[in-house]
């Protein structure tokens, strides 16, 4: 089976929206990461700063109060809640209060969010996973698009029932966790030969969720259709680059949706947000790559974002 | 006895591995630092992103909670661990279970690495380098090799057993540290009229671990043989240097033996990587001393590494 390459650049003109005096704050996107522990702080910025860079008007980051300063430090155009807890914070007894005191707090945000990125640098601890859970399950009752990736895929793959069914998830394996995902789901290996049938089946057995699968071309599959996207991208594999695609699919995503909505579509916002997302990292890593070589680091790819976007889609041309 | 100038540049070329869109993320190195306590902040940091910046993926700093924070500020593209701590947070009936979980989360990362640096930074607290002495312990068995410079060449001229007869280990004293080094371990003072002959007794005296000593020319000695690095270089003193030395040898180390592994070769990567290291901070120090002259501070030179590596081994040559 062959997946069809698909001209992404052209997928990104069509739903990247219309520049317009007349617009107001947050309707080019609000997008907000859940991670960011003691442990990992720069992961949850990546995504969220990959955000706004592409577009999006407002970018939040619920992470924990360890995480919350580093990575308001960052920078200041991102609204960072301090609101996760680690189980080290956290004795036994207050658990449940605990929990529901975190739900309360990302509950009074949530409905304003085109799509969740849950994941980026979010760790590994139980009590925040376990809430975690949660918040997906209300972004889910709501209706919001997710984008799963790094840890948040280790908590999915463990607990398939949170995703399963729900056509706005986009899953963004790597090498690893896409072998994680096969084992699990299929109950068998990765199989190179025939990738463009596996991810399909992937996806179908799943419910219909999206995989993004990560690799030399990147597959992207809902278990309907199966495309791939091969165009630009960078030989440095330096951490940190998923994260800019999670936040990337996760406003082309939104972008997606609305253009979809608007003009009556019968597509599907989870697999055209995705190969936008996928071809905008790629060539902003490509660009990236060829001013800085093998010093590229992800601060450099995400400087070039912008100029990626207004090479396919010049803001030029909007009305003022 | 005279030292043999290599040709360090030919030596960079060949172990700098090729790029390649089938690889994936990892395989150009994984760098762990340990250093970093209440004082010390900016040297882990200068070891930890020097690494990132000559084409190292994941870069890891393990410090002490209050370091933590601020190594995390500076920059989104390094993974900080708060692991270490030091006498004063610590009572005295705690110690032993305290600097068990230390190791133990040490532990959980250690075998991922491809290379540790040990003392940026580290400061001298007893407590905190007993528990480096483990970590030492620890990456032996493993055979990890590990650089180590500043307050772990303190630990180490103490405690010479930690690295006696450790192939893959790579000291890097400047003067005074050198000078401690040479009255330990040979009983003497630091004779610069037969450099070369002292520096390979010392090599070899403790065992053919490998000695970096930075001067005017950087010489390079494993106890069988001494290399000398004269190349380039900047007149600037700056404190940091030597942080971003470390780093770059740490690096190229790695690098050197997965070339030498591949190859089936009979050569010393830690003087491989010592020699590719020093080679690659003198070109970047005097390129950032060309632009910046007396005003060249540490970052300057770190800004300048990708370009040096450039001119050396371009990556445009790599396989997209």
């Amino acid at each position: 089976m062959q997946s069809v390459e698909v001209d992404a650049e052209n997928i990104i003109r069509i739903i990247t929206p219309a520049l317009d005096q007349s617009r107001h704050k947050g309707q080019a996107g609000k997008i907000a990461v859940i991670g960011g522990c003691r442990e990992y702080t720069g992961a949850p910025y990546f995504a969220a700063i990959s955000a706004l860079k592409i577009g999006a008007d407002l970018s939040h980051v619920f992470c924990t109060k360890d995480a919350a300063p580093v990575i308001k430090s960052y920078s200041p155009e991102l609204i960072v809640h301090p609101v996760l807890e680690e189980s080290y914070s956290v004795r036994e007894e207050d658990k449940k209060i605990i929990a529901s005191k975190v739900l309360g707090e990302v509950d009074k945000w949530l409905e304003r969010f085109d799509c969740l990125v849950v994941g980026p640098g979010l760790g590994r601890d139980p009590f925040l996973l376990d809430c975690v859970s949660e918040i997906i399950r209300h972004a889910r009752k709501s209706n919001i698009p997710i984008v799963i990736d790094g840890d948040g895929l280790f908590l999915v793959t463990n607990h398939l029932e949170l995703v399963s069914g729900y056509a706005l998830a986009v899953l963004t394996p790597n090498v690893n966790e896409y072998k994680r995902l096969v084992q699990k789901v299929l109950s068998s290996e990765v199989n190179n030969d025939d990738a463009t049938q596996q991810v399909l089946s992937l996806a179908k057995q799943i419910g219909g969720v999206t995989i993004l699968r990560k690799g030399k071309s990147d597959l992207i599959s809902d278990g309907d259709t199966v495309k791939s996207v091969s165009i630009y991208g960078s030989p440095r594999r330096c951490g940190g680059q998923g994260d800019i695609l999670s936040g990337s699919v996760a406003v082309f995503l939104s972008w997606a949706r609305q253009h979809i909505e608007a003009a009556d579509l019968d597509s599907n916002p989870a697999v055209i947000g995705s190969i936008a997302g996928s071809a905008m990292m790629r060539k902003a890593a490509s660009l990236a790559f060829s001013n800085k070589k093998r010093s590229t680091v992800t601060g450099d790819i995400i400087e070039c974002l912008g100029k990626s976007l207004e090479d396919i889609c010049p803001a030029g041309s909007c009305s003022l």
